[in-house]
């Protein structure tokens, strides 16, 4: 996975019918990045991180990011942080698929 | 810097006649996520990093990237991972302005 090459990141989108899908497109002990692909209605719970931050990037879609107990709307081309310990999550509450970017520092444990 | 805001990526933007502009949008030990503009005709020339991993992605315009020796065009969206000790670099070979996200893990030390 050292992708040596441009990445589309949705190219690398995995939809669930079930839950919040997962892909990864980069992951070193340092660094991961991943993909969060959210079909309406579903949702990702609130959960924080010791000793890792988080960069969310809205890629397609908009959804509600929480954060520090607030909701907040975000749309392609957004950005938010998550810096250790501070929960957060996310929930596709529009109509339409959401694909999200999660960068993770360092990379969890395996 | 701990942003606990939606962040519009463009509004940190800092575009300098004379070189690159890098500005900063948010800084831990474990990871630094900037920003770098270039006008028309500048570049960051090939460089690498030790221990860190970085992941750019193109937030306007487009550019040449640089890596393992290789020219690879990008456009907004697109992403692309130096992994550590890659060589890696950008030139904004175009006619209008080229802002690219830039996150390294970990931050690079003060």
């Amino acid at each position: 996975m050292t992708h040596p090459s441009v990445i589309r990141p949705r190219d690398h989108a995995v939809f669930s019918p079930q839950k919040m899908g997962k892909s990864t497109i980069f992951e070193s002990s340092r660094l991961l990045v991943g993909l969060n692909a959210f079909e309406p209605g579903q949702e990702h719970a609130l959960h924080a991180h010791a000793g890792q931050d988080k960069v969310y990037q809205v890629v397609e879609g908009e959804g509600l990011f929480l954060l520090e107990g607030r909701e907040l709307p975000m749309r392609a081309g957004d950005l938010l942080v998550a810096p250790e310990n501070v929960a957060h999550g996310v929930r596709n509450s529009g109509t339409s698929r959401l694909l999200v970017l999660a960068i993770l520092a360092p990379a969890p444990h395996k």
